[in-house]
């Protein structure tokens, strides 16, 4: 069993809450992690942080700052655990109810839809975790005027160097508004698939490393989990693709033509993800086809010798059980039946046979090595 | 056979009728349930319930509801069985026959037809039943003006839900019109496919767990359900997302622009489970898979084994066999014939040819396993 | 050899004429029959029908009918065995040759052409026949003003069913054009796809059974002979599905908007039956892939005990083959050699040899029942 | 290897001239034949034809034709080997470098190009020549106003039926200008396409019918070559259409509506063709693995008996074996050992031997049996 | 393991940078080699060349040039490793950071984007290096007014023949403008991609080759490397063909319609090239298919050579250990056993048993020859 990556988990948990239940319902996902809030406000000049559990904190800050100037904030949400925050945003920035429970929903594909004055995106946050599980987390934005609130499922540090960036206030993160912050965090989900696709590239040379190696089992098992693990980033990155796009033709002023650009070339990033997946996925077949091959060429192999041997040796075998027979050199009354297996009486008949054995032997071998049957297939 | 699952029925029922009936005619498929109907009277306020097996209690409801205020319909019919019922309901409703030859012929394509003031749309309600097997019925509803009209096969509490929802009154469900009604119910479906799915991944699990516990026959077979589960589900779901496609763009004054905000919604969802089905489908070809390599490389360790135990064997038996052979010490004159079999005649020849058969044994083993012949594959 | 379903022949034979022939001549396929026509002329209250062989039946008819009433023509023609009658109706109603051509050259795929003052258009008329060989005819129709000239292949009575609606006089067959005469005839022929499905259902059922009670080769041959047909009746639906919608979207005044609205219901009946040809398609695969997998495990199963049969007697046999050999307890000078085969002359020997040999089968079987050998895969 | 086909080569030949070559250049294919020049003339009454090897010929011609009717010309050039020739006629009709290189480099795929006053279009002739090899030239042709110039690779009489139609003069070969002899031209190159599905048709059923009789090795051979020739056309084919397309749609006075209408039916022949080679294509890959189940179900039904009549064997040998045991009946001292092997010494101890022997064979045939071991698979 | 062609790395390095980083940085690839400037300048009738390590060579190049007349430039950077470089380029001529970024990371798939008055394409450099190795290196290009800049990765000499024709001045490579020498490069690429498939023809001849001559493991390990450069050229050559159809498209003034004549045409190769690709991949897929069934078919011979040898001996075997029995003649009193072994006391009897066994043998060797068994399969 050693030399088993962990085994992909494909279920997806149940959608929350039943069955026909009335849409617009903000229901927190089993298990769901307490939120924690920080909230980042900033200008060309200055950057306000803090930190909470609550809508307090976010309502607190909105006051700290001067209204003479023109400030943006990065409201950044990790956990989902609490409806009524959930409940509470939506309230104070007048939000769809639908769209709080996409919120809530950790099951949405990557997409971004429009409404009145603010818009909604979503994206798959997939990679490996420090136990080399993998990781599908739904992160998801409300982008409003001056305002983004970004929803992460947990308490991961996924955005330090967007964080960074910010602090350093370097190009244009501080001054090109909610778009540019919503494109930099995409851009950010884009370049982890990136750090995925590179560890796959390497689990997949260390299987096939194996295969020329020593192949066991565990290539089949590995290769069908790195197979599932391209499945899923593949059902996070088409959607993304189309989401990007569908920014990149937005005509909401959220989007400013100078994000676009930028924008374009995240999709292009996003292309280069989605090339690299489809490779990848055809390596693992090439992979898996080589491993089945070799398989079989060995066992192939192994069966062949041993079978020779047998029918080497089964010849032979019979010759000894023909000189062990019985047959008698004298019948009852004592007369020689000089017939019955002379050869067992010849002077030199025992080392006759031995060459005899022998020569079939070499025959066989002969034969066989003429028809190729030593060549390994 | 025990371990497996029922076997999927992919066979439709022969189409009603005989090969070039005259169109329109309403054909009641054999073996439908005689119906019953269930009328809900709805405003804000209000709420009328009827139940009854044809068409007077409609009537008598209608008569029932006052006129002054705004009253909203849903008539619920379930169980196809009776033609003149149908036929009734189209002659009041002035409902094209076609249309009603679709609502018995219950082998239809999710789709929403559109028609000078009504509109017709159908659904597939795929689940498992309380016997797991898979049912797949049909699903339709005819559209009017303040009316909903649904029929279904059989007499299944499936919207149990939306019965509640109405009774509670909540939400846009008593004001937002039939369009509305005709949503929730389309939604319902489409969250009934996840549970299905989710009693499919639930599956699945069970048996991938198997093939890495003890693997049998049953793999293969139920593997094969799942596949053609998935397929039917996939056959329903296809067509359901361009249906309401068809809604959202639909500019029948049926669909108002605030049930086109929760049809875009179920259009997400319903592309989620078309996400998740095909997901299914590769995991259920990636376990097929390893199950096949897995049988294989178990049944090649067994013949590996046997074979080398056979080989090991056949040399020894060979020399057993050359010492059993009775070549004679003497010719028939009593002269002594050194040259047959001496070894025979040596004071530890036996004890030799013990260790000669010994040592052959070992050299073999060793041989074996330095060409890696012992290793799993 | 028995078990096997008829042979489905794939060859198309070959296109009549010579290569680079001069196009719009109508050349007969070898082997044509010779033509059988009846002409059906009607109106809302009358019906006249004339039987006959050559083109002098049409023009007599066409005589017969009451120039001041409104008469429609369906001219039925079974056979295409005479250029000559295919000419003169050309000519007669200044018909294009190569629409002529066409009508004799049976490979055409369904399609809807429109010309100036009529339309042509072909069908596959794909079933089984009496003795269910795959037959694969084609169905052509010249349509114009009051008339409809439809050619088959064979003398066959296909369209009974439409005859009994013609003669019966309800509905609009009597008073919808030639166009609605053209919606009944591909209808009918739509319909006998899904009988055709329901055939191969049938058998696709029957060899499922057989898989699991007494699988054969002939699951395998006959899989491949449902897949070819399948194959065939996809290619002749795929093509009728774009024709229809042809006409749906013609605006030739021979399709009525009236006929508009039966033809859609026969482009969703179309999209059924492909629908359901895709749905087979994986059952046969699925089958296939059971079958092949039984069949392995089946064998596997076999070589197995039969190899662990082996295996367990291997050892014993060479235990006898050692207390077979000879080695002499005398030295040529008759000194006892003691270490020769003591145990021949111990006073239990064979008893324990016996036992000895007993214990090493028993262990055997339980080294292999605890690896879990004796489990059927 | 006897019953093979031909092996079909893909490799394409070098593109002639270098990498980086200057666009424009006319460089001969290497092997290429000596260019043959026809020259047809001709008017409603008038065929004039000359045959020759420089452009001489052609320019003779045209002064030879009397200006006050208005002529057309079809120069058929056959054999690129003269690139002379080629600059020549692009010099006098002023066509464009990239046109002249395209008629030299022969691995143009079917086009239609247009240009100011002349067009250009290309198809793929691909047949089986006399040796059965199968060959993939290039045809090209400019068409220009009442001229049209076609390019063939060798110097086959492939266009006869053409030329035979020319010489008739019937239909509107004489009278309908150069577009309709292009489409003559690529009518007859179409009709050879289904000429070679012909061949390729009974190449197939010939290997269909050797798996039913005596399946051997070639199958899996040349059904890999048939596939191979299925590709070749296919890639014909499939631009072929487009380029059939192209010319309908082009606005170019050099294709008539007149023309179009010839072409339309040339559409449909060709798409026809390419139904044609997918249905080939499924047959092909249903044949193989019919071939493929077929030898791996013979095979293991020898090795079934086989095994069987060894597993039969082995216990009887067994048996055999422990009674040719040389337990001693006398001690060393002459004392009976009576428990040493007493049944040799039973009055019909070799009889009982002989029948328990038969009766052991006879159980593992019943059980065998009763396994249904014995029945093909 | 000889035999083996090279292994082919599907590896992608890492992009350079972080995640997250601020874009439009230029982050110098590991590894890469320092720039080696080449500038041409050149009008009709001159050609100015200079070679240098820093922008200076080109700023001095550019005072040198008489401004009276237009010359045209072309910059060749070979060596990405200065991103001072790069950056000093960018601001020389004011180009975005995200396309110097774009020159920097070379996993760019090829690309043509437009800006306001410059544009940016990228192709892929896909071929065999001298060590057969495959190389996929970036090239990419600034073309601005009188002047293209193009970055290679390493110090090859790939445009060669570009530079030729430069020198020579013919065509119109030094008059029509930088378009033409973006054409010209991009044309050269795919001439390269040419070269690359004849590469691979060949060696798929050599494989080929080898499964009919002496088929071994090196074959399957090939031909999956075969697949996989195939994959590498096809992600290079598809969006190389929309890239050309971008620039065909293109409105801007520096893609002349004089060459966009002659991107025709190279769009017609790189859809050539892709047909190539994809009929090498059917081609590899088949050889493949024809490996495998060839070591299966000639692993069954072998071993139903090898059972039939066994299965012949094996009574033979059984009838010696009959006669090796040493059922007594005479009890423990002396008396004969007649029934024990009489056939041992015939006068002939062990002539008998060498005939009975003879027999036996021929009797199965007839079954078997009667059976087929010793047929090809």
């Amino acid at each position: 069993m050693d030399g088993r990556i962990k085994r992909v988990r494909y279920k997806v948990r149940k959608r929350q809450g039943n069955v026909g239940d009335q849409p617009g319902l903000v229901i927190i996902p089993e298990g769901a992690l307490k939120p924690h809030i920080a909230i980042f406000s900033y200008n060309k000049d200055e950057l306000l942080t803090s930190e909470g559990k609550d809508i307090k904190v976010i309502l607190d800050q909105f006051k700290k700052c001067d209204r003479r100037i023109k400030w943006s904030h990065w409201i950044k949400i990790n956990g989902l655990g609490d409806a009524k925050l959930i409940d509470e945003i939506g309230t104070h920035l007048n939000i769809n109810p639908l769209v709080l429970e996409d919120i809530a929903n950790t099951h949405q594909r990557p997409k971004f839809d429009e409404y009145e004055d603010y818009a909604f995106c979503t994206s798959r946050m997939v990679h490996f975790n420090n136990d080399d599980e993998l990781i599908n987390n739904q992160f998801s934005a409300i982008i409003k005027d001056n305002l983004i609130i970004s929803f992460e499922e947990d308490h991961e540090e996924y955005f330090e160097a967007v964080k960074t960036r910010l602090k350093a206030g370097k190009g244009a993160i501080r001054t090109a508004g909610p778009g540019y912050m919503c494109y930099a965090l995409t851009d950010t989900i884009i370049d982890n698939y990136f750090m995925l696709l590179a560890q796959i590239g390497d689990k997949l040379d260390a299987i096939e490393d194996k295969v020329y190696s020593d192949a066991d089992k565990s290539i089949m098992f590995n290769s069908q989990q790195i197979k599932r693990t391209l499945i899923i980033v593949r059902r996070a990155s088409w959607p993304e693709r189309d989401k990007i796009n569908d920014m990149i033709r937005s005509e909401s002023p959220l989007i400013t033509s100078e994000v676009k650009i930028f924008l374009r070339d995240a999709y292009d990033h996003c292309i280069q993800a989605m090339d690299l997946i489809e490779n990848y996925k055809e390596v693992t077949s090439s992979i898996i086809d080589l491993y089945l091959s070799m398989v079989s060429n060995r066992m192939n192999e192994i069966m062949k010798v041993l079978t020779i041997i047998s029918v080497i040796f089964i010849p032979l075998t019979f010759i000894a059980g023909i000189y062990g027979m019985n047959f008698s050199r004298q019948d009852d009354h004592g007369h020689t039946l000089p017939d019955n297996m002379p050869e067992l009486y010849w002077h030199h008949g025992y080392v006759y046979a031995l060459i005899f054995m022998f020569l079939i032997a070499i025959i066989q071998v002969i034969v066989f090595w003429r028809k190729g049957w030593f060549n390994k297939l």
